[in-house]
């Protein structure tokens, strides 16, 4: 099962509606752009590469209803709306304006929907390969352990397949690590506000019958002083050429932690998720403020029903930002789909030579 | 309003139940030892100087029922059993136990009472104490900023007067800057699992008129990187002699994260929550585990009831690690009822000189 496909009938996409795990697995239709729209601002669909994988579909379904080149410059202006931070979602954006610039427009539904399955397939592969650069550290951090016990991994949010089309970025080394028999045990954090740690990863690693445990985002810092944590894997919506990373709000506190505590810090990414224009993510990274009702509730399941209950008084303001940027010095290594490299530029530029300055 | 006073007949004793905060202002009554250990170990009272002052109001209810040597000593040994890593606890029980041990049987449920409000009213003063010396902390800071703009603290968790008999450890020099007319704002970590930051201090915060916005734990790294905190102030459970700090779950990511953009970081205290006897609190200090439910529900308010939400898929386990441990050298300063000293045995010595090795 991916997390995003076309429908039998060709001309309407269907997803896996993710605000409704890990109780329901329901599947959800995109029939128009705003669905796709819709789809990405809600978060049914997260995570980087496929919020990208989505926007692209969501331009297929644009171009079945306005195929004019107005129509597909309003269709991209409104996707790249959804969600500032992550740079998946540009990228494929021009990518398929670039595909379909040159294609007649009575051509152009059946080129978008071929070019964003092409995109989807893309992820797949380049997520296999981060898969196997990352199950390599996870085997040497087994070796430094004299291979014995297990391999202690956290990760936070939701890098996994779920947040991609199928793979994941983050988790895709732990399911090659423990496919290939390395005893491993994944520290989930929760990942507040939307809990996509404790709803969508734990799902997921269940799913998969690799052994992890749930914990509150407050928690790493001390797992980390008591030696039970052997390396941190997370993803990323958006990293620089230079190497600083954006991701989930509270990553830069885990990576804090973890160089205090000498700890190796991952992130693991495809291409696509880097900026090439910007150097400087602290400055330069537009970080995504969301409505207050996701901090002053938290949501579950109640009796068989999907609810928010309400944590703080009615009268408590609350801030929302949805990221945070770690510095590049807080980066062990970036893992791609081309090899692990160091979290900067000349690093970065040998792995992918066509993009040096 | 205090949050624990004994009944107008003298013969039981009254809380404010913290678990039905902030959407209701609910008296609860403690007609025995039981009720009074049930109270602790549920968290209708909570905070290391409150589970204190409700100690020793539970030996009292314990000496009413039985008043011998031996009922005693089962009482607080019930009582130390609630919650493992708060000093003041076993610090109030021995000090009740000294106040009774000469007093014959008779006398003892009087005399307890008498002590155990010595002890509420003590600590009142001593939290009055450390709020003069705290604002004197932020006035700084505020005149660091030139006067201009509010000075920004952050706290974590609950240790205000709810956490207190009143005015609090870390809000009480908030409230007094905030009566002296210092411009301030507090940034309100959520505080997960229980949500204390959330639920409690933005209630209490609220209600005396002090601005403030609540964040989820995640967010305070983002937020001190944007240079948008000029302070940290904390409570803490168990402070050791040689000044390394356990507080809830959390405190050490704010500290770490602290430390690497240079923002002070205090922890106020009562002399009380020093644990004399501990020089290393990363290997001498108990850390209570408590259960699972707590991290894979999350509680709140829905249509008027009080409820809890499942988060996690049902069959993903959990670890919930109520404390971690904050060593000293992140420790800016403790803000103690006599001055300010830094976190080391020679300056906390030099303010409490009783107690020099």
């Amino acid at each position: 099962m991916r997390t995003i496909w076309p429908a039998a009938d060709g001309r309407i996409v269907e997803i896996i509606d993710q605000t409704r795990l890990p109780h329901e697995l329901v599947v959800a239709r995109l029939e128009t752009l705003d669905d796709a729209a819709h789809a990405i601002a809600a978060m049914q669909v997260r995570g980087a590469p496929l919020i990208g994988a989505t926007a692209a579909y969501g331009v297929a379904l644009a171009a079945a209803d306005d195929p004019s080149d107005d129509g597909l410059e309003a269709a991209a202006s409104k996707l790249a709306a959804t969600r500032p931070t992550a740079v998946n979602l540009r990228w494929a954006l021009t990518e398929m304006k670039r595909a379909l610039w040159e294609v007649p427009e009575n051509g152009r539904f059946a080129a978008a929907m071929q070019q964003a399955g092409e995109i989807a397939d893309a992820d797949v592969a380049i997520n296999r390969a981060i898969g196997e650069h990352g199950a390599g550290l996870i085997a040497e951090g087994w070796r430094r352990k004299r291979e014995t016990g297990r391999v202690e991994v956290l990760t936070h949010c939701n890098a996994g397949w779920l947040a991609t089309v199928d793979w994941g970025t983050a988790l895709a080394p732990i399911y090659r690590a423990h496919n290939e028999g390395i005893p491993i045990h994944i520290w989930v954090d929760e990942t507040r506000p939307r809990n996509q740690g404790a709803s969508l990863t734990a799902w997921e690693l269940g799913e998969h019958g690799v052994p992890h445990t749930v914990i509150v985002d407050n928690a790493g810092g001390h797992l980390m002083r008591e030696g039970l944590v052997d390396l941190c894997i997370v993803g990323t919506d958006r990293t620089t050429a230079g190497g600083d990373v954006a991701n989930k709000i509270g990553t830069y506190l885990e990576a804090v932690a973890a160089e205090a505590n000498s700890i190796p810090f991952y992130v693991a990414l495809p291409s696509s998720s880097i900026d090439w224009k910007m150097r400087d993510g602290l400055k330069e990274i537009p970080i995504e403020q969301r409505g207050d009702e996701e901090i002053n509730y938290a949501d579950g399941w109640f009796d068989g029903q999907h609810i928010a209950v309400r944590i703080a008084p009615d009268e408590s303001p609350a801030a929302n930002y949805g990221f945070d940027v770690t510095p590049r010095h807080l980066v062990t290594g970036l893992i791609t789909e081309r090899g692990v490299c160091e979290a900067n530029e000349s690093s970065i530029c040998s792995l992918f030579p066509e993009h040096a300055p």
